[in-house]
């Protein structure tokens, strides 16, 4: 019996209109990452094991897809691992290649490997899928694209600016208004966790703070006793929850609350530079806000952090995010090169357009005009037809089987509408005759006859 | 000790001019698809193993990647397989994906599994990379992009006609002159195969005759007769292996040896529509070559045959492929759709239009002007310029870090030029004054002040 077709889960097919749809998104970004001056690298689906274990943490490492070795693998395993039949003793002795994750890591390692061809400060992009073996959920897929564009090997904080403007640019492009880029910067959480006197609970911290918006002020302390802060601490983080106004007045309110912390002042020089330089270039649409509790759970940034929301309204999470990291290829033996990155959210962008109906018309490239073939003859007609609108660009095609009663050419007809083809050309046999074509607008039912010239200038 | 670098064995990193020029010939195949009425799909990298497996041979099962399953995937496995040690025994056991082969079986899958959604005759084409765990050697890697078209839902032989044309329109557009499009027709085959008394050996003989160009005309017909096709069936062959002239004289000949097989004849008229067909259309700079030796040692073909080879005096093998299937489907329960596809071969064609040096000037996506950084309110300055700059579409950059001496201003300048950024342009102290900008040449050297609207106009 024939297998009944699906495929794996959290994995997905596009059929041509969300190909299309996703390609314009993916050429938007693309677009805005040349104007700003970064260029493309592209790196392996898979790369070895060593590259990307380790680096993720433990449930990272877990949710690495792992490729078996090809051939009799097991020829080279020692019994010794063999028969403590042990999953995670076994992996690594048939299995020295893992999927990518993300990008950048795989980043990381090109930087290193090719350092020498590399003229830095490196501006680099890449939009590649990435795989997990995370829980399939809405919106959450075991193959996904990744959008990055990061720079390596300068400390300035005009990158930080740019990149803001970066992502003011591209939503602007897709027409995304009312996007909110939150900042926040990692000196900043060192501050405060200096301040209530839990520098060694940095991460704990940030974890708990970075739930504020999912689980109230109320669990989020909880969170920090229950991890050992202590209530004195606590305490003093109370005009942090109550942080409002503008950026500028945020950055008094953090200013008294950090005034005793050497890094907590930095954090705040940082984002005053940045708040002013945006402030003076003006963003398009989106807006530039300061969020205290970001802190995105990664364990890299060191300085700026990033996430973007969508409009009001849009229920939906971040739709992009990133931040700096002082030392990323240093686990591949590069020191002191500080780089600093964006990502945007492919398949959350794709949902925020689609509900707010913003992907245009004309995404989807659709063929403009199908000949109906009325037999040999009038079809070998209609292809030199069909040939010199290509020629010229027009995507044409040629009903490519012939009529021989009159349920075809209506089911021809019914293909072209079907397919959304907003012309069709008849050639019969009085057209063959007269040398003209029958020129019908799907739409309005319309019909003319047209020269060749006529019908190239109708439907360029 | 930090790891050194490095990618698996047959995959590659592809730096920033290889990325653009791997897009333009991306690019210019698709337009050429979508000239022609082509849909694009794309589908997940890794199906269910049962879906790839068995689809390729023996060889082709061995070269599938899998991936291994994830989570305590061995205390799933029964210790009757386990204790065996027998790699072949245990991977359905421990493995339930595999890393996608080629486009063809997945194709065949998403039309079953989406037949209610399709239109039929279904237009695709597919341009993802596929996985091989084959020996990786000059121009074989083991990960590689195909760019299949593909049309399933109709036998008529107009599709063929319309591959033909699509191959020249691609290579015409890619500027790649000279190309051979070769044909042949698995019914001649089957009519030689029967004439010469070996209908059963079909595989044997398509296969040794595929190697003529190979191994020469003795060879083939050792091996041949060492799969036990008779003396006297090879000695009729004698006429095919001096069939000469053009394709007209080509079909004559064979006439004559094809009069009593059916099959062969049904071939002959095959061929003979088609290359009427082009005569009358006309390629742009391919030419369409009759070539009965052509078998591309594929089991699946049941029509035409496709092959594409490089201008002469490029020694490359074949750019391009393809074929009619006469049930591609029936493995996933569809009967009865007759498929035509071809397919290009990218890293090939990337070959050819390097060494013949088609790649125009304009590929590279470079960024056009560095602002040079003299200071924080110089850049801040600049930033305004290049922003208006970008909101042109002009690829423009400020070097992030500033000048603190004059050493460091050479080592700007030094980046520009590195990265081939053909201008340059300072904002010092006077242009801050001046509200100017100091336009300069970095291939001619030659330096102006301009306005702001001055500089936009001159590099746009």
């Amino acid at each position: 019996m024939a297998q009944k077709p699906s495929i794996p889960k959290g994995t997905r097919d596009f059929n041509s209109e969300t190909v299309a749809k996703r390609n314009y998104i993916f050429d938007t970004i693309k677009s805005q990452f040349q104007v700003y001056g970064f260029q493309p690298i592209e790196t392996p689906s898979f790369e070895n094991s060593e590259t990307l274990m380790g680096k993720y943490g433990d449930e990272g490492d877990r949710l690495i897809f792992k490729i078996l070795n090809s051939g009799d693998y097991l020829s080279k395993v020692d019994n010794r691992f063999y028969l403590d039949k042990d999953s995670n003793k076994l992996t690594p002795h048939i299995s020295e290649k893992a999927l990518r994750y993300d990008l950048t890591v795989p980043f990381a390692r090109y930087v290193v490997q090719h350092q020498n061809e590399i003229e830095f400060p490196f501006k680099r992009y890449q939009i590649q899928p990435v795989w997990r073996a995370d829980r399939p959920q809405k919106g959450r897929f075991r193959e996904f694209y990744q959008c990055d564009a990061d720079v390596i090997g300068s400390t300035s904080l005009f990158q930080e600016v740019e990149f803001i403007q970066l992502y003011d640019a591209v939503f602007s492009a897709l027409n995304l208004k009312g996007t909110t880029i939150k900042i926040n910067n990692r000196k900043i959480l060192s501050g405060i966790a200096e301040v209530i006197g839990a520098q060694d609970k940095l991460i704990d911290f940030t974890v708990a703070l970075d739930k504020l918006d999912k689980i109230g002020e109320e669990k989020v302390k909880e969170e920090m006793f229950g991890k050992g802060i202590s209530q004195e601490g606590i305490d003093k983080l109370q005009p942090l929850f109550t942080l409002s106004g503008d950026f500028g007045s945020q950055i008094e309110s953090l200013k008294s609350i950090l005034s005793i912390s050497e890094v907590g002042i930095k954090g705040i020089e940082e984002l005053e530079f940045i708040n002013k330089a945006i402030s003076s270039l003006e963003l398009k649409t989106a807006k530039l806000q300061l969020d205290v509790t970001l802190a995105r759970g990664l364990n890299y940034y060191t300085g700026a952090i990033f996430e973007v929301s969508a409009p009001e309204g849009v229920n939906i999470g971040s739709i992009g995010g990133g931040g700096r990291y002082d030392d990323l290829t240093g686990i591949f033996g590069l020191k002191n090169m500080s780089g600093v990155g964006i990502s945007f959210g492919l398949d959350r962008i794709y949902l925020v357009l689609e509900e707010l109906n913003l992907f245009p018309e004309s995404v989807k490239e659709n063929t403009k005009v199908l000949f109906i073939n009325f037999g040999e003859e009038e079809a070998m007609s209609s292809l030199k037809a069909v040939t010199a609108l290509r020629n010229e660009g027009i995507k044409a095609e040629l009903y490519p089987d012939w009529i021989t009663s009159g349920k075809q050419m209506k089911k021809q007809m019914n293909y072209a509408n079907k397919r959304e083809i907003p012309f069709v050309v008849l050639v019969g046999e009085e057209e063959l005759k007269s040398n003209s074509f029958t020129l019908k607008n799907m739409a309005s039912g319309e019909q003319e006859a047209v020269s060749l010239n006529e019908l190239i200038s109708k439907l360029k």
